[in-house]
């Protein structure tokens, strides 16, 4: 009996996505049901309230595409915040870089760092160990409402879709608040949806930064996981943004590193706006 | 029990990709299994054995990336060659240019043909009856064979996966054949599957070309209903390829008229190679 293997599907206007494993964990905490399966292809796959997060096999695609470009173009970086992210694979993408003294991690539900840290520990690996890093099992919203003014370099918002308890991390409201917790020329550092399977969610982000940040400017990649495989990243700034401005040595030495990411790739990423979102985002 | 619905699904490697909806048509040709589905977000969607070729929604994915880096760079087109693309959506991008004055399609499943006319009527559209384009039903590999040196000006390779009966469309054979069979300056441009879901494939395709041919360089996009959602394109030739010198006037009123691809998203589309990709390559 123990090796019986079953499908898990995530479903999707019409359409699924589905890993056939085992299943090493099912489990519904305060917040949402919480399910890892080991698959054998994407490896072992988390997946929170009936939506894929991440898989051993596929997370790199996402958490570089987060992390490298904010990283990667800013000069001052002591100071980063993350929201979500309790797969620990930002906080892993996060270390690499030296001048990083603190790292504040604010996950709302402390099961999913404590699943991750012991079904999918490849993601986070040593970088939970960190001593710059700090945990705290608390609301994001909240966290950033009691955070004092110009106090972070870079925010990573690392959530999940819009739902119930993480529908306010895409008003307004929270971009603002993130905005007076950021340095001057501090970057908000957001996942921004699918312009294919979310988008009228997607163009919402794009829209609301837009208004809220001096610029604001959005990456398009894969995240073969993902509903449609399109993903997108938008990074916002009171100032102006210089994406490709990078420190060259550094960000040569880590995308050495990296599985999808390099200069190269970020660079281009920005230019992937399908010309039918174009479109919209002009009309 | 008209309206009854059903799940499709294509597996792959311990995952699996499935679309809801009624049934249209579900046929056995002399090559392969034909089903046709109504879905609710993707519209229809066509399967050969078991995998997905199409749907209305995300067809423009495929199609536009596979045509229009070719067409917009290459100065003499008049006559094209397309091998498959049975379901009509490469030749309607092909007879936006005014230039060319012949297109023979090869497809082998005459099926294909008679169930997207049908079935798809939207992804060929009027293109089906353009003056410019004669229909073989034949081999692509037996076509090329009997095809004399310098014929066609652009070969689009618009095929499945490799199969039993598609195995040889990405051989070194047949690959040597479009080289003899194009004007010097003529481009070959194929779909070159997933770097992510048929990598050992999509390296070997890249190999292959890369030593027949003088230069080939390849992009990668997105098809939301292929597994993993990567997809690539490579384009090849025997002259130097100029991919960016664009006949700007016509690129841009072409790119008026696409839902995903214009000039700048091509220009960095052929960037997007994922850092593992290049890696493997080098080595």
């Amino acid at each position: 009996m123990k090796n019986i293997t079953t499908w898990i599907d995530e479903y999707h206007k019409g359409s699924r996505f589905g890993l056939n494993g085992k299943i090493l964990i099912k489990k519904t905490s305060k917040y949402q049901e919480i399910i890892v399966i080991e698959n054998e292809y994407y490896g072992r796959a988390l997946m929170l309230d009936g939506c894929w997060m991440t898989s051993l096999k596929d997370e790199k695609y996402y958490h570089e595409c987060l992390v490298h470009p904010a990283l990667s173009s800013i000069d001052e970086k002591s100071s980063v915040l993350i929201i979500g992210g309790g797969d620990g694979g930002t906080v892993r993408e996060c270390v690499k870089y030296s001048q990083i003294s603190k790292i504040d991690l604010v996950e709302i539900d402390e099961e999913v760092i404590k699943i991750s840290k012991k079904f999918l520990k490849e993601i986070g690996g040593e970088a939970w160990n960190d001593k710059r890093l700090e945990i705290h099992i608390d609301d994001g919203v909240k966290w950033v409402k009691k955070t004092r003014d110009n106090f972070y370099d870079v925010i990573f918002i690392d959530c999940s879709d819009p739902s119930e308890f993480s529908n306010l991390l895409f008003s307004d409201y929270f971009y603002e608040e993130c905005k007076r917790i950021l340095t001057p020329k501090g970057i908000l550092a957001t996942q921004s949806e699918s312009p294919e399977s979310f988008k009228n969610i997607h163009i919402n982000i794009l829209k609301n930064l837009k208004n809220i940040f001096k610029v604001s400017e959005t990456m398009y990649s894969f995240v073969p996981i993902y509903p449609s495989g399109i993903w997108s990243w938008t990074f916002a700034s009171s100032e102006d943004l210089n994406l490709s401005k990078q420190n060259y040595d550094e960000a040569l030495k880590i995308e050495k590193g990296c599985e999808i990411w390099n200069l190269n790739f970020q660079n281009a990423a920005f230019k992937m706006m399908p010309n039918k979102i174009i479109k919209e985002l002009d009309s």
